[in-house]
């Protein structure tokens, strides 16, 4: 809720996906002059509702009418804004900007970045936003892992993504807590999910768990048999299923796209980082953790220093 | 709903489950002289009701008022008439029937036959019901498959039950296609949940891909995507999420509790069971099925002969 747009300001870098609304005002070098965050998600609004929305939160950061934008996210989806197609695996992710759909809104010169798809039948896999944290990422080669409701996993090769995988262990986790049979071990008497930590010994015994192999299926009724036979508690039954899924995931992801035994990078914040953090560690695998709203910035820095650095210098 | 006590009738053998009780009248040896079914399950009843339900059932069978009743599933557990306790792996399937407990309800000889427990920290594991159908298998070494909301894979070794899993497919399969992300892909215009069918492609396929080894987690979110990118129907996906689950099963049951090649005895029935010997078959496995409610009545009967049956021949 930082005001602050001002002539210094080169561009509004906005982070629009499903549930939110992130804008940042930088200069050229990325200098933030301005930030508002707001739920208007993609979710929530009509196409014709976007140009409105985005002008009203301009306006609050005193942005001048003709401050370039630079869009990633759901708004680029058929539901959101206007449709920014996918660019298809392999592709390079310096290639992604040059994709960007534009047009203008009123004075304003908007560009909305493309996803990426994984056109391929067997496994079809889709992302929009992720592509912008991995351009802010800016490595050579390597995998990342962006944890979340839908996870993402993604192998990129000479600055290309060459592969990636969603991994739904976010929603798995809320449907199995709240909505199974599995819910009468793991919510807490007020009727919430006990709080995850990742030095807990459930935890990390779930990690084992999750990456000794067995499958996922077959492990969960465990917590269901563990509360009736032995006792335990919502505490530990909620530690554990968040370790199985996540050790499941970094198990499985690294099956399909990521079979070395190469460090990980992670992209997030908060406790799930630090969830994250502790299970890719237990697989014996080095671990850098990268703050996820600093990557989006950075992505989108890049992005608009490639479709409007020319243009904003020739003004000046 | 056929009545037809009368004095031939030996036992009432009756299997109390969370959401239907059944009872069948037979001699001693298994003619059936009568049945019912009925709604009114362990989860609608509260501890006092099971004998009033119980006597205007039998009543409604013009069951003599001292008929002896053997019962298993939920009705013997901790929230159901009266609790037996389990018993525990390893347990011969022959000492099952002395372990029920055993009192009158009126002038009724009841009896409640056990649960199996499998009592081990890392997987702990409980079944009601299901072992009285394996005893009415009468397999002396196998695996046996019972497939439903909460299938049960168990390994039968020399008459005696040495391991058993259970697999949350069909409730993972409902929570996915009602309440997840997918269900955007998965329901039909209508809000149901397509039929699928054993030998439609897409299920095969999703069999194929589960039995893969890759795991199920990481192939979920696919079926989003393929409906996004390809326009694949609810009917494709419905089948598809089917068979990755109903083969993620048979892959990591496979391996937990049955790493052998060997035939598997599936007990059910109807579309269920249909779909089961269909995975089970594309897994290369012989594969035999079972009419689930003829198990339990023989079952039952066994282990009614073993309580009763010198009882009822001294009365003679």
């Amino acid at each position: 809720m930082t005001p602050g747009g001002g002539p210094r300001a080169a561009y509004a870098l906005v982070d629009w996906g499903t549930t939110h609304l992130r804008i940042w005002l930088t200069d050229r070098a990325g200098t933030m002059l301005g930030e508002r965050i707001s739920a208007e998600g993609m979710g929530k609004l009509s196409p014709h509702e976007f140009p409105a929305v985005l002008e009203r939160q301009l306006e609050a950061l005193s942005a001048s009418p003709g401050l370039p934008s630079v869009i990633c996210g759901m708004a680029g989806s058929r539901q959101g804004w206007r449709e920014a197609a996918y660019a298809e695996t392999p592709v390079a992710l310096s290639a992604l900007p040059a994709r960007a759909i534009g047009f203008q809104s009123g004075a304003r010169p908007v560009r909305i970045l493309p996803g990426v798809a994984r056109r391929e039948p067997v496994r079809p896999d889709v992302m929009r936003g992720e592509e912008t944290q991995l351009i802010g990422l800016g490595i050579d080669s390597g995998a990342a892992c962006l944890p979340g409701t839908h996870s993402k996993w993604v192998r990129i090769d000479k600055g290309r993504i060459t592969d990636f995988a969603t991994v739904m262990t976010g929603e798995m986790f809320a449907l199995l807590s709240h909505h199974s049979i599995l819910r009468h071990a793991i919510l807490a008497n007020d009727g919430t999910v006990p709080v995850v930590r990742p030095d807990d010994a459930e935890f990390l015994a779930g990690v084992a768990a999750g990456l000794d192999g067995h499958g996922t299926l077959v492990r969960l009724f465990s917590i269901r048999a563990g509360s009736l036979l032995n006792g335990r508690g919502s505490a530990q039954s909620a530690a554990w299923l968040s370790g199985l899924l996540i050790g499941s995931e970094i198990a499985e992801a690294g099956r399909l796209i990521d079979a070395g035994r190469e460090g990980v990078h992670i992209i997030g914040s908060g406790a799930l980082s630090a969830l994250y953090r502790a299970a890719v560690q237990a697989a014996g695998r080095p671990c850098h953790v990268h703050d996820g709203g600093a990557l989006v910035r950075a992505g989108l820095l890049t992005a608009a220093n490639r479709l409007f650095g020319a243009e904003t210098q020739a003004a000046e």
